[in-house]
């Protein structure tokens, strides 16, 4: 079948959505009788064991099945197949999408640059895991023959929150579960009181550090090398021997002495979508082991593999990205919140805001064209129960409606707990989840307006039974392919990002002393 | 003169400024020939020699003449007084709002509980500092007589985000200036792996441990006390001998043999504003000296007096709430960023999530009436240059627009910087800074839809020499000040939090076994 990219605005299934505004009370439904069963069967098995609740979504069967028509009428696993199967995507950039290829193979074989993908991406794995191995075992050492002991990424954007959200999610883990083997530390920021920070805090002559750029051109990545070199230079040590590069075969870091290793990645994984390819695989293999590594990408190959399921009620992703469009595009919703009740997952939130804003944060469609609809949400999001303490009184009480994507877990990571009046911390980390998705969603009146909570706040329940390598990956995968689904329903495109370009330029206008006008003088009030 | 408290929607100022909807383009404003002028006197003098620059917002004289017809109608400095003055302005839980008298003293003496306020803060300021100064000379020690080098915070929400991102923004100052006394960490999360990792990463004979609750009841920090009076028991230590608390004077801390020392506060200051009270106090004295902590008081106290100028222009806490609510009330912005060009201040946005959130996100007035326009924004934001890495294209080319408030800084913190390619680091920080505010504000046209910048993105720029104790004092109570007027702007109760307790009441339901319906169905999901 041929595929159709039309704006979302021309579908016959969206004016059917749009006339089924407010067509749910998610507090009647989830009080009445029957509610249990809702909350049964209102649920889609994640890979990994995870399962995607959405019992307190404001759907009912009549609003999913017109979401059903608009899969359909949107083709959009068939354009997922588009994508997997080497089609180009990435309209803007005329570039292919593979970050799924790191993971498994869905679909045809596919060549670039004169080489199978899936082979190349195997490949790199493969390297990866043998040095690490050899990191780990002493093989490769520092001048003196010790071993290294800690792990520093050098990367901005998707090449350090991915792969920090990702190492803090299993640090914990790795410990409890004996496969923590080095420290990682990220260098990001082009602010030098980051990168002095982090060398300050860092035994440097047992330090290996990885710096990650694509292209071999970002200038905070770069800026943050030479710091680093500088640094291992005064300590009396040998870059060469103490940094290794993940980039493209086309970019400077590529086949130089300058490194002691080099992992290759190439244009057809975004950084945004790049946690599942050397530049999370180098950092978190020599973390915790190249089997942690493989584990976390057959979580996120699981639910690849879900992704491509017609029946939206058999495809979590599809069907949270659906519901997710219901609720910016005919809600008329403005932000959405992502509060994981797992500590490990501090930074999944970060993670999440590049990934989903950078992707849909867009105005035009495929072709370039102005689009007349609201495309992605602002994402913002921190631990529970810590927003509980924090911004949830806005989420309650405040005059916007905020849907919410809660995350948990049935056990903790560290098996440590303590019982406090007749509950373990865990136990009361789940109960209070189930509590807020209940208050969300049914509120309670009061004869106190003060006291009242108007309900009808929509969430989304993602647990499983603990978080380890494959369920993180599974995570992971749900939301890259929600926001790829949520790319084809708005008809735009999720892998380029031209609105970080005018910024860059304008900086090195300041930096090469020619700016003018109103620029100038904002360099002047900072004595620039 | 007698106070009105009116809502917004009642005052005839309100009704000019919705006519002025649109009235500006920030495009055309900052491209103008006269632009410099306009950069250099939309500018107001803020504590501690901040400057608050607002040449790149959506107002002009006429928006400023009704922002001051507004201020004066709505009496917002007079509000400010009543507060200062001992009011009773936190109508919900009939108390008077007492956190700027940690700082100084604008008004009347305030007399509660039989004592004067402003001793009673000094008082505990004082004992603090006695307390720290025996920590740091060793005269109080662990049962070996060695001195303690770690100190731990136990709290949650305000007793954490505040302290935690104040700690964070002056960690590598103090360092550089040779004012670090302690590393400190914080525990907070009913997570067990959040207090078993930070315990774990702890050397526990030589920490010492800071209670932090004002009820004494706060589920979450008495679970995770627990956990550390076991891991104390179980290395042998004697938990009383290493744990302080800050608390109220009727909590069941006080005065209590359990602890070595205690500390007070009292109801008058609500959590997410307790950071210049002992709940910062204690931490931050332990962690700098008690000398960098009354420079932080400083900083807040200049700025705290500032906000007493009737004349907006010269009262930037003000101006900057009154141009919150014409860009949330007005132009129906639904979410701001806060995007400081700092790494220390890397946790100052999730701080004012909860101050601004947890303040504003209210439904009701300050009667307790329902109100009929929106209040509080979302509140969101990482520190750049990262986040023009990762969210930023979602600001530029979005399709909603999201008000930005910079923050930067003339000098880093650490003195320690590299120059590549003819610049250092903080050089390109401010470039990159001063880049983002044109590329938002005046955007570009391109024949390419996909590279057309649509601009009107209105921001702020907040900056200073460099983020020392003053500064950032300054800083914080520059934002409080702001969320008080608003809340004034907005005739709601800034100071209750009446949204957070649905979920407390049926996590309890839950741990007691007693849900039903949906929560019992949603209890069983999770094996509860």
């Amino acid at each position: 079948m041929a595929l159709s990219w039309e704006n979302l605005s021309k579908l016959e299934s969206y004016k059917k959505l749009q006339s089924l505004k407010g067509a749910v009370s998610v507090a009647a439904e989830l009080s009445k009788d029957t509610a249990s069963e809702r909350v049964k069967k209102y649920s889609a098995a994640m890979g990994a064991g995870l399962t995607y609740n959405y019992a307190a979504k404001q759907v009912d069967e009549k609003v999913l099945a017109v979401l059903k028509e608009l899969s359909s009428e949107a083709q959009l696993t068939q354009k997922y197949a588009e994508l997997y199967n080497g089609g180009v995507v990435n309209t803007g950039e005329k570039r292919m999408v593979l970050h799924h290829l790191c993971r498994s193979q869905l679909g045809n074989d596919v060549t670039a640059d004169g080489k199978n993908k899936r082979d190349f991406y195997i490949n790199e794995q493969k390297r990866i895991a043998e040095f690490a191995e050899k990191v780990h075992s002493g093989k490769i050492a520092n001048a003196k023959g010790e071993k290294f002991t800690t792990v520093v990424q050098i990367g901005i954007g998707g090449s350090d929150l991915g792969p920090r959200a990702m190492y803090l999610a299993l640090e914990n883990w790795a410990k409890a579960n004996s496969t923590f083997k080095m420290e990682a530390k990220f260098i990001s920021n082009v602010d030098p009181d980051d990168a002095t920070a982090v060398l300050k805090s860092t035994d440097l002559s047992h330090a290996l550090f990885i710096l990650v750029s694509k292209s071999g051109t970002t200038l905070e990545t770069l800026t943050n090398e030479s710091f680093v070199k500088d640094a291992l230079k005064k300590a009396g040590l040998d870059p060469s021997k103490h940094m290794i590069a993940v980039t493209s075969e086309t970019s400077p870091l590529a086949h130089n002495p300058d490194y002691l290793e080099a992992f290759y990645m190439d244009d057809y994984i975004g950084g945004r979508y790049s946690s599942t390819s050397g530049v999370g695989g180098a950092v978190l293999s020599l973390a915790f082991g190249a089997k942690v590594f493989d584990d976390f990408l057959k979580g996120a190959a699981e639910e690849d593999k879900l992704a491509t399921n017609e029946d939206i009620l058999k495809n979590p992703a599809l069907l949270d990205a659906l519901i997710g469009v219901y609720e910016r595009n005919v809600q008329g919703y403005p932000a959405t919140a992502v509060l994981p009740y797992s500590q490990a997952l501090s930074r999944f939130p970060a993670h999440l805001q590049q990934l989903d804003m950078e992707s849909n944060g867009k105005s035009v469609n495929r072709f370039g064209e102005k689009i007349d609809y609201v495309t992605g949400p602002v994402i913002f999001g921190e631990p529970g129960t810590n927003g509980q303490h924090s911004f949830y009184q806005l989420l309650h009480q405040g005059t916007d409606i905020v849907p919410l994507q809660f995350i948990a877990f049935k056990e903790n990571q560290t098996e440590n707990d303590v019982t406090i009046e007749g509950s373990t911390s865990q136990k009361k980390l789940g109960a209070n989840v189930t509590a807020q998705i209940m208050a969300f969603a049914c509120g309670k009146s009061d004869s106190d307006p003060n006291k009242t909570f108007a309900g009808e706040r929509p969430s989304s329940l993602i647990y499983g039974k603990k978080l380890t390598p494959q369920t993180l990956g599974a995570l992971l995968a749900h939301y890259e392919n929600k926001v790829m689904f949520q790319g084809f329903i708005w008809n735009i495109n999720s892998f380029d990002q031209e609105g970080v370009q005018l910024g860059k330029k304008l900086a090195k206008t300041v930096l090469s002393g020619e700016a003018k006008g109103a620029l100038k003088a904002y360099t002047e009030l900072l004595d620039l």
